[in-house]
């Protein structure tokens, strides 16, 4: 069934009131952020738990809506699926998907058909994100117009991420399965594109570390290998000629 | 200069401590979350200001490299671009990229070319995100690879968002350039995208609701407008024939 529609006016909790200098932050608020950052993981695993509240769901929906969008598209489009039956429905999409990433992978195969992919049929939640058809916008996006619509839904997703994740539940975004089959299965409409599957709900327990590294599977690089030194910069006058 | 490397020994800070039942949110932390959330803003007005502190810096860039990747595959990279010199280098980029906008806008060419689009030459701090080479990964992008890179390094930019927002700091997303320029600009390695210029610091207030509204450009949607009905399941036996 659809959540329920809602008006911007139900905005978002910001807490007990603003810091008398204005809408600052305090230490504590501002090492909750950082925890929520540090703490956040895509979950695979999930407990068994009920539907989530209607309130619960709203909030985060209403986070993930939150997002800055590039000349304010708001491309981000939501769909809820957590009924047995999506379940159902989907699951094979996403299994056929893994057997096709298995053969790509060649010689770990055997390693990828034993890690844990997905949770759709245990979490408490399932939703699909879809990108929007493209509303013709041109402010912001002239040049990478694809991208910055991809990249203005997936701010949305990570915000629902944190969101989650201080509201003590865990999130996996799952993207194993053919767009077109998924799009299909989903009636969307033309030019409507699915990004992911999020399985949302209460987790036995939050990965200490990424699970593609506890499981062995690849290792994070550190915040240096991501650092890309400025090139020189052209000289604004040209080099003395030699007397 | 670029950022000095760090690491993945120096962790983000987590507060004080874990609760007694594991590493679960409390409301005041909870409410913080959701805060950032609700009051991070796309800023185009910054204030004066020198250079952020190394060590403000260097927890801000952890923050987005806590971010989620499809395959752990990491695919964001920044460049440090904050002196005088390299600033005006990259504003002509900007103003070309602005003129064909509002060409390309038509007859709303006047008033947009009365918003301002970048903070390029007030932020304290000028950061290019870019999209590394595509490194191969196959899991979970066996279908839409450029998508899933994209969506993660946008997840980091949000992070660094929240994370700034947390720390009082503002920051805007500039997408206003060739990318092509861009990248030579930046000598980026073949393969690389320029995905955004990020303008970074303290800034005289925070917009209250998004630039595009107050200015008018725009009124964004409400969450209602986001949400997808799921279509009817199809039947899973034949409809009974007429007797």
């Amino acid at each position: 069934m659809p959540v329920p529609c809602h008006t911007q006016a139900q905005a978002l909790p910001v807490g007990d009131g603003l810091a008398e200098d204005g809408p600052s932050f305090n230490a504590a608020e501002r090492a909750a952020v950082y925890r929520a950052i540090a703490l956040r993981r895509d979950m695979r695993h999930f407990a068994p738990s009920p539907p989530l509240p209607d309130d619960q769901l709203q909030r985060l929906l209403q986070a993930a809506h939150a997002a800055p969008s590039v000349g304010l598209m708001q491309p981000w489009r939501f769909m809820r699926l957590s009924s047995p039956e999506w379940r159902a429905r989907l699951q094979p999409l996403v299994e056929a998907e893994r057997q096709r990433t298995a053969v790509a992978l060649g010689e770990r195969d055997t390693e990828f058909l034993q890690l844990k992919v997905d949770g759709i049929r245990d979490c408490a939640e399932l939703l699909a994100v879809v990108l929007a058809p493209d509303d013709g916008t041109v402010f912001g996006r002239l040049s990478q117009p694809r991208q910055m619509a991809w990249c203005s839904a997936a701010c949305a997703v990570q915000n629902l991420w944190l969101a989650a994740r201080a509201e003590n539940l865990g999130m996996g975004w799952v993207s194993m399965f053919d767009p077109a089959a998924l799009a299909s299965a989903l009636s969307l409409p033309a030019g409507a594109e699915p990004l992911g599957l999020l399985c949302l709900g209460p987790v036995p327990a939050f990965y200490d570390r990424p699970m593609l590294e506890t499981t062995g599977w690849r290792q994070g690089r550190p915040l240096g290998d991501m650092l890309m030194a400025s090139p020189p910069l052209p000289s604004l006058s040209p080099p003395p000629s030699p007397v």
